[in-house]
């Protein structure tokens, strides 16, 4: 099947729909209450359960991981890690969103750490990843500064020498494999101005890698985002009420409104690279 | 006086927004705005606090306790347990919001631990009455997969062997003290949709055991909870605006409307048990 | 130049908005989401960043700090003086919101080590100014059964004994160096009704002191959110939107609408003090 295909990302996104796969989230503490709302809403069953006591026991009933580094401390670091072996050893997907990696030297330590134990995806917005690629000073706190056109040369390496999907998400998002390269333009300018909004697709994302392979399940789960973001923001004055309008916008979309909002395609990775 | 009946539902109702009890929340980490903004449009006084080393002094001023195990650790665990104490000795109501029992072992010995220090009440869905009356298996995450009618005999038995006022609740609500059975319908289908409104619920319940004998109290703060659903989520797209809708119907919510949107009725225990 | 001019509040404001300041906060589990949220629909940049491993690196990308005791427990605390240490050494600024200071113990003695190392403001509600003045029993939790006339004596002494700008909020605001003294209205009766507001108001004023001198910036913050906040008051049925309204009339805000929803007046502190 062709990714791209918008007939393709819905069917993919229909399975979720069905399955309503359970979602294990070790979100942090500003994007909790998002992450689950946007999990519901796309019709995943979303648990935020972070304690390594418990890392064992979730991985066994749970098809998915999203792990976001965005509110960090020792201890939730090592859960984290803890939580990231197990879905390793069970091989179930996880994602990695390194909030933030670029502004302290925890965060670098711990995306490292993280990476090391392989996730399945990762996603970040240009700064982030620029950092990860060991290109300083491209974050501010957690928002970028970098488009994500500049980051892309440095998501197909990120992708290359992780072995993971990566997708670099701002304007219009990448998606790379290390080979293959899709962009999907889509969302809404007042997207960056309501918190977390990132932190919610990266939950969705894992919720999409429980119903179809990494690359599939990246393109799908951004694309559907993608689609709903734009629908969400179009006629409000403001961010406020974007994360309502979102989730109402996931939880109604129908298949024309993917085409109709979002646009998918393949790009050569020689162009970029 | 008959708990049933929604004049006297209402009566607790008025009581809870004159007296404006002080009600501390243990609460999770997705529920606590929400649970803070539910109380604050019941016309509670809501309280975050979760230190073990506040537990003694914040009981001698707050008048009821919320306990939520939704998002755990060992030293959350540990704060739980001292607060439940204090309560206890201090003869102040508590309640305890198993969320997710059945899916950890953590979770399991944690429910386990704070049921034998007797809350006054437990609130819970269905696949976690039956996970605490030990049938495993009914628990997906944290959302339930049985409906309520499937766990009212394991929570009448819970409600014996605790000594508890124990809710299940669904798409029909049920309390009980193990020798009467109420049961109330009401509430809108997109709630399961949106996180945390059993959290809310849960707060909410506590606050009226601030105001009430503790089967009135469930029995109304349930009852006040269904009409206030109902009314919020007719007219809504999706599940996006129901926290805030909800919040407002709570505000603003008249004694007729409790008739014209929640049925209360007692129940032979007989019939289920 | 003349803070209480609605002119050169909203310069201050614009200043703001071009310049989008990294904030740090060290937030708590309710406020998190919406001091984000706040801060980003009024231009500013925020990070909520609690780890004391990570309080050197951050204290060197960010322009300022918002220290808020909402919910606590020890491992906070450590964070939050650490913090306060870095942003005095570099002489940047930070503010204090002492959330519930009075109600226990803990929260009595974090207060008081954290002015103890000099924050360059401190905003509170009544009841917690008259707690931190030595005058027990003015609080209810977190929420104020005083006043904010009641607190504006003990904010003046306070303001002079702790070397800090001190804001005192409620229905009127007051804003005090201990030798001047301004009082701002506006604002809606709703605010009270959503958690959190106060918190998000706080880390306003902490970006607002990465664009101005204290004085000024506590004015102005203070002013836009009494502006804003009766604008997204305004048509309400209740105080489930207000958030998000607040948000949108943050982002919207224009010049003329700062005189036309706010009054800003300097007074003299003999007549309190």
């Amino acid at each position: 099947m062709n990714p791209t295909d918008p007939a393709a990302i819905f069917d993919c996104y229909r399975r979720l729909r069905e399955t309503r796969p359970l979602v294990q989230n070790i979100a942090n503490f500003v994007s909790m209450t998002i992450s689950a709302n946007v999990l519901l809403a796309a019709g995943a069953s979303p648990a935020m359960v972070h304690a390594a006591e418990e890392a064992e026991d979730f991985s066994a009933i749970a098809s998915s991981l999203s792990i976001n580094i965005g509110t960090l401390s020792p201890d939730w670091v090592r859960s984290m890690k803890i939580a990231a072996e197990c879905y390793g050893r069970r091989g179930k997907p996880w994602l990695l969103d390194p909030v933030g990696v670029g502004a302290t030297r925890l965060r670098d330590r711990t995306a490292a750490e993280l990476i090391a134990l392989r996730p399945t995806a990762i996603r970040a917005n240009a700064g982030e990843i620029l950092a990860l690629a060991g290109q300083i000073g491209a974050t501010k706190g957690v928002d970028s500064t970098a488009g994500s056109n500049a980051a892309v040369g440095a998501a197909i390496r990120l992708a290359q020498s992780a072995g993971a999907i990566v997708a670099v998400t701002g304007e219009t998002d990448y998606v790379t494999d290390g080979q293959k390269l899709v962009a999907i333009e889509g969302g809404h300018p007042l997207m960056p101005l309501s918190t977390a909004l990132g932190c919610g697709l990266s939950s969705l994302c894992a919720a999409f890698l429980a119903v179809a392979e990494p690359m599939e399940a990246l393109v799908s789960g951004l694309t559907v985002y993608a689609a709903a973001g734009k629908i969400a923001g179009s006629g409000l004055k403001g961010p406020g009420h974007l994360p309502a309008e979102l989730c109402d916008a996931l939880y109604n979309l129908r298949e024309a409104e993917i085409a109709a909002n979002a646009r998918v395609r393949a790009m050569p990775v020689e162009e970029v690279a």
